[in-house]
């Protein structure tokens, strides 16, 4: 299933795409997509639903994240051994475990928006984990079985406000620094995390191309080594690193977003996000 | 006021303590203490309650954290010069955020678990500031506006995590991990946040003793300058650093902390936590 929310921020209402590409209304069955929704039996019940029973929704609507309540927003830092060698940083002997603000979440085409003091916004195609059942100190084996699906994230960070000090949450939790979707798209459908081909484009030119194969700690890793560190509640989501071509990397000299580009993402089998950079409105 | 919540782990009640050292059932008034009821017209409204009328709880329950549904839990490094002098780090220019898992929330005399693969467990007493109004891009000047109040936080630390990479968001969320409590204490209560005393002992000996007059940045400017790096909402925590005395800083070596072992921490008009260290039960 390809479960997804549409609607105003915080108001969204789930829904499910459709193998036609159509938006199909599910508040008929549930009132929302929230972490509740996503253990095997709840994930089940909706599997059961004949889609073409349920209502297309009209129009165009904003989607939104694809799960309401999500409590942790846990990212890996240099997770592709060719995107550490382009920040120059040393290839991780472990994962590196960061934290996204709540705040930052939004819907896969919402606007970017600048902070008023930013100087180096870039971006961070990568693949996202979202956890079905409280997890706690379980194994590399069984830890697929924690997961119930995967989406699209862009880890949008603000290089100067990231690298000022040693720690880098301050630079990677603003508003609108965290698009998740369009769809969380559960586990059957992807049989082989690690091996997705995705790209992102800034303006209509490629910047970043890769599979995640190339990671270097995978998705069974990253659940399990996490779940020895804080326990992992349904809902959850687990940003998994970055391939390489973000700006900071690029040559001859690094370059970033400004108001008015346009950022676009793509994952196989996951959807794309499309985002543009604005200034704050005050 | 000092409101707090008793009662088990996810099932809390709310509850006032009052001027006889007494708690107080608020169940009548309120479901829960919640972050919708921290902003000023709800807090003035739980104000105007008469204590007396209020049931006594019986007994002795459990403490919780003083509010439920916590959606960010921030923390800052470094904030006491003294305790960047022993930690062998430069003095900040600036607040160093990194935040805590929501999920090592806990109340304020509940059981550390020391993790199975900890070597180097460590406490920090640290002045917690409750949010109480959504705050973006805030001044310095209007910061306390949206403070609800206060309360006591043993940042717990394990410092092999903690600084095995560049980021030390893994060595502060494990479960058990955030002690919050045994109040959150309204602002009308504590007229100066910058001239509280406060200590920490372990087994009924001294290990910190500060007051909050030598942090390095202010509860007004920190809560001002996390404002511009995320959206803070009402029940956010942020914890402001720790004043000398760490395990990690003590000599002739650090001195971490073991099962069985007690810690006992303090802050004038905040009240005590006592946290027994104990194994994971598995």
């Amino acid at each position: 299933m390809k479960l997804c929310r549409y609607g105003e921020f915080g108001a969204e209402r789930p829904a499910i795409f459709d193998e036609q590409g159509a938006l199909r209304d599910l508040s008929g069955y549930v009132s929302d997509i929230t972490p509740a929704h996503l253990s095997a039996s709840e994930l089940e019940k909706l599997s059961k639903i004949r889609l073409s029973e349920l209502p297309l929704v009209p129009g165009n609507p904003r989607i939104g994240a694809p799960v309401s309540g999500i409590s942790k927003f846990i990212a890996i830092g240099l997770n592709y051994r060719d995107h550490a060698e382009e920040a120059g940083m040393a290839i991780p002997t472990e994962p590196i475990i960061f934290m996204k603000s709540t705040t930052s979440i939004g819907g896969p085409n919402d606007d970017i928006v600048v902070p008023p003091h930013s100087t180096k916004l870039d971006w961070e195609l990568e693949l996202g984990v979202v956890i079905g059942k409280k997890a706690q100190y379980i194994s590399e084996e069984e830890a697929l079985d924690y997961v119930a699906g995967y989406c699209v994230v862009n880890d949008v960070s603000e290089r100067s406000f990231q690298l000022q000090s040693s720690q880098w949450d301050k630079g990677k939790g603003c508003d609108t620094f965290g698009p998740i979707g369009p769809w969380l798209v559960t586990k059957d459908e992807v049989p082989d995390p690690q091996n997705l081909n995705m790209w992102l484009d800034v303006n209509g030119e490629r910047r970043q191309g890769g599979n995640s194969r190339t990671m270097i700690f995978t998705v069974k890793e990253l659940v399990a080594y996490c779940s020895r560190y804080m326990t992992l509640l349904p809902g959850d989501v687990i940003t998994t690193g970055t391939p390489p071509g973000v700006g900071m990397g690029m040559k001859p000299e690094p370059t970033y977003l400004n108001k008015g580009d346009v950022v676009t993402l793509w994952i196989e089998g996951l959807g794309t996000q499309k985002q543009l950079i604005v200034e704050r409105q005050v």
